[in-house]
C-alpha cells in the first residue's frame, strides 16, 4: 500500500509548528521565517520556487529533497493555504504560491467551506474538501494513483492524522528556538514513540532531524 | 564571577522535564525512566552512584561528566528532593540518594517550609530554605567560595531561573519520546535563544544533548 509522509515539518523546541496571528503578511504568524531559515538555504527550496540554481547541497538539503520522491497527491489544512477564516468571502485566493504551485499533484485542501476546485499551471489542482482524516485520505490516495501520499500541514492537520494512526514516515526538523505560542505538534500524542522507530540527527546548520517510521506492515515498501 | 550552569536536564520531545504523578517509587512520575535512560549507561552516572567501573565513555559520557567541574553549590527544589508535599510531617526524609549522596557540596533545597540542616557523608549538606532565585542564588555562591552554582532541577526551578536571566549554561537533552503529560520546562520563555548561543549534537544513543551558553559578560571565563 502506498504510503503517508510528512517532510520539512519544522517546529520550535517548545513544538510549536506555527506562531500566533497568522496573517497575508506573516503565514506562520509571529515565527515569521525563522522556523524555516535552515530550509531556505537548500538546493530543494530553490527549485521549488524556481529560484533556479544556487542553495546548500549537504544534509539538509538531502533531507529536504525527499519530499518530493513517490508522492503522488498532497493534503493540507485551510490555514496552509490561506489566512482566511469561515466562509470564502472572495475566491479569487489561489494560495500563496503564485499560478505554478510547487506541488505538481493534486493537493486536498480540508475546509468546512468547500469552493470549485482550481486548476493552476504545472499540475496542481486544489480540491476543498470536508471530510475526516480517514476519507480525505481515501480521496487522496485514489488521486496519487499508487503513489504517496503527503501530508503538509499545518500542525493541527498533521496532529490528527498521527493521532488517527494515519502517518507511515513522519520527519520533523527542530529548530532551537522557544516560540512560546502558536499551535504545537505533539499535543495528544502521549507515546506517539511506540508505533514508531525513531531517527536522530543534527546539521551544522543548528537544526535536529527527527524521523519516525513506522513499525510493522504499513511501513514495507510498495508492492 | 562564578558562572550558574544546569547540566543533563532530560526532556521529551514535547519538553516536559519530569511526568506526572511523582511518588517514592516512581520520582519522574508517569515518565518512569526513560528520560534518564541515556545517562544511566554512562561511566559519569555509576560512579556518581557508587557502581564502580563499566558504562560508556562515549559523547554521551563526555557531556554528562561535565556536570561536577568547578560546582560549588547546587540550588535544587523540594520536588527533586523528594516525592512529599506542604509541610514536613517526617524530617526522616534525607532524599533519595541514601546516606552518601552524589552532590558532595552544600544543597539548597527551595521549599516553603524550611527545617533543620542535614549534613550527609561525602560533603553533602542540605539546606532548606525560602527563598526567591535570586536570594537562593545569592546563599549558594557565598558556599560555593568562588565555584560555579549548579541549579539542579526539576522543571519548573530551572524555568525560573531562565526567565528570571540568572542561567548562563544551559545543557538539555532531548529524548526521543511524547510523554504528554508532566512538567514543561520551556513555558514563558518565549525569546530565551536571543540571550544565549546555542549548540546541538546527536548522539548514537539518539537523544539530542543542547546547549545554550550566555551572550555577554556573565560568559566570561572566571577570574
Amino acid at each position: 500500500m502506498s504510503q503517508v509522509r510528512v517532510h520539512n515539518f519544522s517546529i520550535s523546541l517548545d513544538g510549536f509548528g506555527t506562531g500566533e496571528g497568522q496573517s497575508l503578511e506573516e503565514p506562520f504568524g509571529h515565527a515569521g521565517q525563522r522556523l524555516h531559515e535552515w530550509f531556505f538555504g537548500t538546493r530543494t527550496f530553490r527549485r521549488m520556487h524556481g529560484e533556479g540554481g544556487g542553495g546548500g547541497v549537504g544534509v539538509d538539503d538531502a533531507l529536504a529533497g525527499t519530499w518530493a520522491t513517490d508522492i503522488g497527491a498532497e493534503i493540507m489544512g485551510r490555514n496552509k493555504f490561506g489566512p482566511q477564516r469561515g466562509p470564502w468571502t472572495d475566491e479569487d485566493w489561489q494560495g500563496w504560491w503564485g499560478d505554478n504551485p510547487p506541488f505538481h499533484t493534486p493537493v486536498f485542501v480540508l475546509t468546512h467551506h468547500p469552493r470549485p476546485s482550481l486548476t493552476m499551471k504545472g499540475g496542481t489542482t486544489f480540491h476543498f474538501v470536508d471530510a475526516s482524516p480517514a476519507d480525505a485520505l481515501a480521496m487522496a490516495r485514489e488521486a496519487a494513483n499508487g503513489l504517496d501520499v503527503r501530508i503538509g500541514g499545518g500542525p493541527s492537520v498533521v496532529r490528527d492524522f498521527l493521532a488517527a494512526d494515519l502517518i507511515d514516515h513522519l520527519h520533523v526538523s527542530i529548530v532551537p528556538i522557544v516560540l512560546g505560542r502558536g499551535v504545537r505538534l505533539w499535543d495528544g500524542l502521549e507515546g506517539l514513540e511506540q508505533r514508531f522507530t525513531t531517527e536522530c540527527v543534527t546539521t551544522p546548520s543548528g537544526v535536529t532531524h527527527l524521523t519516525f517510521t513506522r513499525r510493522g506492515p504499513h511501513s514495507s515498501p510498495r508492492p
